[in-house]
């Protein structure tokens, strides 16, 4: 039943790549020189278990895989919902020192604000002026968030997605890392590459998804939820700077059934199911491995396992961590750097576009 | 009853003067430095009449009476709707040319292309994410441009007041000359400056609209219209390069009553009352004088005496444009030289927001 469900989860999952990819999609090759790799994650501060397996560790993979790759930290996008503006200034700084704790390499990728250079948002209002306004309402994401806040929600949270497609175009990127949720926000910047190809010639390649290996992390206080920094159960989410106490506490309390034997079935058994995909993952092993070495040890037994694990992934990156944040200068010269880096070449992108569009 | 229109008009004009100006409305002082005035025009090529008696002829009074003025072309706001991108380019240095033949002048104004500073795009998105999608769907010019367009305007034709409230606040602007139809506009700007001020501390002048003397111009052949640069009907709108015989032509299809007699009534006698009223414009002369001036005049008679006053008024600019069109490089430097000049004044607000919302 357990070999059953990975089974299934992975020929889903196959099929979901295939899908996003394309009919050439291929496995991600070796250094390469064509693509350009973009991703960009929001200034939440110091990240957690999910942001870390869901995607750093990806964007650690990738910049030692391809010669061109782009990371910002999209801070434009933070503002979409209210923020407090020291915490944002920190949390930009903490995402800073995390993102180079876990191994992002300024000499192999570009790491960079997006604030910080101007050509985001003026690339975003070109393509603002060539969507339609049911194309963003239809969209997910806006749906969920407008109804969560009472149909309140600001006109950045709507017109975001659009601003993400210029944060990707701006660089003439080729390929972008995205989560599963974010998968009708790439459709929709496929479609605006191709409508002002259409109307201006051929100028943007179209972006293509890469959908990584990990799958969500879950809360460890309701499996059915995203593990979320907002999460208001504290217990729900581990952050990288949790003490090894805090760690063990929110393992020895997560969530699951009344079976205690350690399986993989994550449509009947989400909390232990998360808890093996997050040891898994963190072990460097196959959840098929995980569940075998299990074998015979009750879950409360377990949780303390995977605690451990993740006690011991994070150790080194937490001691790194509190290096860094003690020099914000570094952390400022590093952003500085990047940011003049990403606008070398996002000015000739923006100045080319402006001068299709009419402007110059 | 002619008189008691003109009374009635004068009378609502100051009411409606004073609402916008607030309690402290004053007429316009002599030479001001405590004041900065912005005004921005869609770079619709060639102005008309209706441009030029709306909005350009207060624009050179006003860089006489104030020291600090900010004139734009704003070349963001025209592809809210679909451009052809070489008419685009011409349409941006036909204004320009336009605009310095009608008297603006760079050593008095900062005559400027928006898109030349990338501050107004950078603020609009940090005031797009403070203000709620109905207050945009609820304005009036979205509501009947969307009915025109059935339901199919763009993202960007919802969101230019947010991007025209950035064009106003980046300067620190106090004073806005807008017709009435910006009035919604104005109001959504105020309540911008307002909102950034009480979320980050008072940093921003709430502005005040500036209502020029001038009333619309209506259509010639439809005194219910405003005169429009896109009207269907060829002679329903005068611009300022037609030739002397395309003036008297136009004049003379000029829709008007069955009455002969020239009065002032726009109430009741639109067709005739817009002729008096662009006659005094031009001439310079209050609406009594002209009446006074034409009675015993007939209709027919009287347009040809307006259309001559309009070809007097535009003779001089009309050559003025058409040896600065001859030079390109040098509208297109006038340009340059005013974009450096906003961004300049723009740039340390742009960053100074931007440091306050947390970013830096």
């Amino acid at each position: 039943m357990a070999l059953h469900s990975m089974r299934k989860a992975r020929e889903c999952w196959n099929f979901i790549r295939a899908l996003h990819q394309g009919p050439d999609a291929a496995p991600v090759p070796q250094k390469d020189a064509v693509k350009r790799i973009f991703s960009g994650i929001q200034p939440t501060g110091i990240p957690h278990l999910g942001n870390y397996l869901g995607a750093i560790e990806s964007w650690v993979k990738l910049q030692d895989e391809h010669d061109s790759v782009l990371y910002s930290i999209v801070d434009l996008h933070s503002i979409t919902v209210p923020q407090d503006p020291a915490i944002l200034r920190q949390s930009i700084l903490d995402m800073t020192a995390a993102l180079l704790a876990c191994g992002i390499n300024p000499e192999k990728s570009i790491l960079f604000q997006q604030s910080q250079v101007s050509e985001h948002t003026q690339l975003s209002w070109i393509l603002t002026c060539m969507v339609r306004l049911p194309r963003l309402q239809h969209l997910h994401q806006w749906k969920a968030k407008t109804a969560k806040e009472k149909q309140n929600g600001t006109v950045g949270l709507l017109t975001y997605p659009v601003l993400q497609a210029a944060d990707i175009l701006l660089y003439k990127s080729t390929h972008v890392p995205v989560g599963e949720d974010q998968v009708q926000h790439m459709e929709l910047t496929q479609d605006l590459a191709q409508s002002f190809n259409k109307k201006y010639g051929e100028f943007f390649p179209v972006p293509k998804a890469i959908l990584t290996s990990m799958k969500k992390v879950k809360s460890l206080r309701d499996p059915s939820a995203k593990m979320s920094k907002s999460d208001p159960d504290k217990l729900a989410t581990v952050r990288i700077t949790d003490s090894p106490e805090e760690i063990v506490q929110k393992f020895r309390k997560a969530l699951t059934d009344f079976t205690s034997e350690v399986t993989y079935e994550p449509a009947s058994r989400g909390g232990v199911s998360n808890l093996v995909a997050i040891h898994a993952a963190v072990a460097g092993l196959p959840v098929e491995e995980v569940v075998r070495r299990s074998a015979g040890m009750d879950t409360a037994r377990y949780k303390l396992v995977v605690a451990e694990a993740v006690i011991e992934k994070f150790a080194p990156i937490k001691r790194e961590i509190e290096k860094l944040k003690m020099n914000k200068d570094h952390l400022e010269k590093v952003l500085q750097i990047g940011s003049a880096k990403a606008k070398e070449l996002a000015y000739p992108v923006c100045q080319e576009a402006k001068k299709l569009v009419g402007f110059l």
